[in-house]
């Protein structure tokens, strides 16, 4: 858990004006890997004063990505679903880890829990991810 | 769809800083219904160059909200999946629409399509709410 | 809804042994949209004595596939959620309602309703369908 | 994975004439953690000619449901999403890995793997259970 990031995930990550945007940190990232970091600012409350949970999503959505990024293609997200179990609050640092449960053909699964810096849990999150090669871009 | 945003949900908006910080539009919001609108902005795009899937969940998650605002009681989202279908480019405005699938009980099922003004498809969501009351913010 | 069953649907119906085996029967079925019907049987029951959920993923996930067989190739489910409502007690017959959500390129979301036959909601599901050609049979 | 199937287990086994209907056989279970098998049989051909993804979806619900099985409460299925990774052939034998994923409160995620005998992918499962007391069975 204490390797650096890799090369690949440092140069998406510098294209990455999201996740940075969000304040993100990322913390560890390699192939089928990856660790994220965000901390609840009050522009992320919803209206019942918790963190929105697209806030949530997007922090775990970003850890795919990572730990997605293997050197040979281009992997998207495809499908993804989240179980919050408990609200965010304003000040909390959420912590994302992402791992890779399969990977087969142009096919991917990534599951990723969202806590807070104290273990304690915050969402579940499955993500699907596909490769895209030239045809797809055209074809999909 | 040309009614106005009921009172409870423009109460509810004027807390939701997440939603507006996010540039989101309430264009309609009823019990069982609500359209959300949202231009993609430069600081949403990922190392992909396209939308970040965290902002198209969010502005459906906030849909969501709203269409499942009835006066009763406060709804939050417990579980949601959204399938990416089209990226999002800077400069696009998505729209949201949210209809309520069904409600029984304490729970609710809410479908959410999000597309370009011209209608082209998105994304897709389907979001999970489960009613609160006070006994369950203690025991749930 | 009265049209009558398409012949492709009745052709890939006599080759369906897990349908008919399950007791199903098939109201309808014409491209975009089917209906199936199937009665619990003592032998569906769980240890909770309730008809398993395996038999209503069934239901709902065959009626997916005829709602889905348009005559251009095969569609397979790729994945699929289901939300149970309401348990299943032996004697019920079981209606599942299938519609199309979407179909883009060589991906279709299903959206399918099954309910007693007097309306009651038993489950929610939605499955995403993924239309195979020669080469995807080798390839993914 | 070699310790015996817990008498709570063995009860609820008893009862469960689906699981054993279909010829799944038990082969570990103790709370958090179960393993069953079930060879595919002709009755279980879709019009495909594949194993219908009904069955391998109770297959892999019947091992969440002993996963799940804690000394404390009933708990069910409220929702579940399958991804299918490879089609079932008739004679190959299923195995459905159940692991808990988290538990809090009166809810749980398990996620399980259906896998042939050697170890080849067929199906993610992941499913989201919650346990009922007396007051829910009147309430939900």
């Amino acid at each position: 858990m204490d390797e650096p990031v890799s090369s690949s995930a440092r140069a998406m990550w510098q294209e990455d004006h999201a996740s940075r945007g969000l304040g993100m940190r990322l913390e560890h990232a390699a192939p089928g890997h990856a660790r994220l970091a965000m901390t609840i600012a009050p522009s992320m409350t919803n209206g019942h004063g918790i963190c929105h949970g697209g806030f949530i999503f997007s922090l775990a959505d970003s850890a795919m990505a990572f730990a997605a990024n293997h050197t040979e293609g281009l992997d998207v997200a495809q499908h993804a679903a989240i179980t919050f179990i408990r609200p965010g609050h304003v000040g909390e640092t959420l912590i994302a880890e992402a791992a890779e449960r399969m990977r087969a053909g142009r096919s991917g699964i990534y599951d990723v829990r969202v806590t807070t810096t104290d273990g304690t849990l915050v969402a579940e999150f499955r993500g699907h991810t596909r490769s895209l090669r030239n045809r797809d871009r055209k074809e999909t």
